[in-house]
C-alpha cells in the first residue's frame, strides 16, 4: 500500500507512481521546489493530469513523496558501506564513497535531503518534519557502527554525539562543496571528524 | 559609491537603498527567494516602483545586494569574537555566542548565507559565486585566529583545514538545528571540532 496516498496500487500503478515521483525529484533538484509545478511534472513524465492527480492530490503530497524517495536514494547509495562503519577502515571507505560521488556529480546538487530541508524549513512544517525523519534514519545508520565500536571497547567518545558530528560535517561539507564547486570542504569536514574518532579509538584499525 | 548599482548615492539615497535591501533580505529569509517578488519588497518598504527600480535594475541585482547584506550581518554579529579565535577559550566563547543566537531565534532561519546559497547554487551562478565569496570572508576570519595559534606553537594541526572544518561544522550544524528545531546538532558539531582542536593544542588554554 502506498504510504502517501493510502491507496493499494497494482504493480503497474506502483511503477507509474514511482516514475512521477522520480521526475518530480529530478525537477525539484534542478530548479527548486517553488519553481516546479505539477504541469512541469506532467510534461516530464508524459502522463495526463488525471493520472498525476490520481496518485497525488496536490503538490504537497508529491513533495512528501519526493522527500521519502530522496531519503531512500541517499541510504541506498551508501548501503554497501553503512554496515561497516564499526571500524576506522570502514569509516574511511564510506568517506571515500561520499567524496567520489561528489566528484562524479561535479560537485553539483548538494545533499538531496538537505536541499529539500533548507527550502521548506520555514514555510512548510510537514515537509520539515519529513526531512527531520530522513535525517534521523541516516543518523541512526551511522550511530549503529560507532555504538558497536564503543561496545567493543574500541572508541572512548560518546557514539551518539560522534554520529551526529559526522552527519553535520557531511551536511556542511556537501553544502560548501556545492557552493565552491570543489570537494575540499567535504573532504576536510569528514577527515577532521574521522581523525578525531581515530584519536578516540586508540589508533585501532578495528 | 554603491557597489551594485555603480551610482553615487546621497546619504538619504543610501538609507533608502539600505531599507529596500533589509526588507528584501527579511522576505527572502522568511519565504524564500523564488517566492519573493519585487512587488512584495515594494509593499514591505512602502516605496514606489520607480524608487525600487532606481536602486535595483531587477530582482537579480537586489538578490546580490541581499547576499552582501547578509554576509555583513553574519560577520557583524560575530565581530566581537572573531578577533579572539586564537585561544581555546576564545573559540569556546564564539561557539557559545553562535549557540545562544540560535536559541534566541528559536532555531529558525538557519544560516542566512547558507540558505541563500542552497537556493541559488544550481540555477544562478552569479549568486552562487557571491555566496562563495561570503563564505571565504568568514573562513578567512576563522583562519586568522587558528594561524596565530599555530605560529605561536599552540596548535599542531593544519590551521587552514581546521578553519574550514569549523565553518563546515557550523553550516551543517545550523542546517540540522533549523530542521530539528533543536540546538543540539549545532552544539555537537562545533564541540567535536573544538575538542579536536583542543587535543592538537596540547591542552593549552592560550
Amino acid at each position: 500500500m502506498s504510504r502517501v496516498t493510502g491507496k493499494r496500487l497494482t504493480a503497474k500503478g506502483e511503477a507509474t507512481r514511482r516514475r512521477i515521483v522520480a521526475a518530480a525529484a529530478q525537477l525539484m533538484y534542478e530548479q527548486g521546489i517553488t519553481a516546479t509545478t505539477m504541469e512541469d511534472v506532467r510534461v516530464a513524465t508524459g502522463a495526463s493530469s488525471s493520472q498525476i492527480y490520481h496518485y497525488f492530490a496536490d503538490k504537497q503530497a508529491l513533495l512528501l513523496a519526493v522527500i521519502d524517495y530522496q531519503t531512500e536514494a541517499v541510504l541506498d547509495l551508501q548501503a554497501p558501506h553503512l554496515d561497516h562503519l564499526d571500524t576506522i577502515t570502514g569509516l574511511r571507505a564510506w568517506r571515500d564513497l561520499l567524496v567520489e560521488n561528489q566528484k562524479r556529480l561535479q560537485c553539483r546538487g548538494g545533499c538531496p535531503i538537505g536541499t529539500l530541508g533548507s527550502q521548506t524549513a520555514e514555510t512548510n512544517p510537514e515537509a520539515r518534519l519529513a526531512v527531520a525523519s530522513g535525517y534521523l534514519r541516516w543518523e541512526n545508520a551511522i550511530r549503529a557502527g560507532l555504538t558497536t565500536m564503543h561496545s567493543r571497547g574500541n572508541l572512548t567518545g560518546n557514539p551518539d554525539d560522534l554520529a551526529l558530528a559526522l552527519l553535520t560535517a557531511l551536511q556542511g561539507g556537501l553544502l560548501m562543496t556545492q557552493i565552491h564547486r570543489n570537494v575540499r570542504p567535504l573532504e576536510v569536514a569528514l577527515d577532521t571528524v574521522l581523525d578525531h574518532i581515530a584519536s578516540l579509538s586508540g589508533g585501532s584499525r578495528e
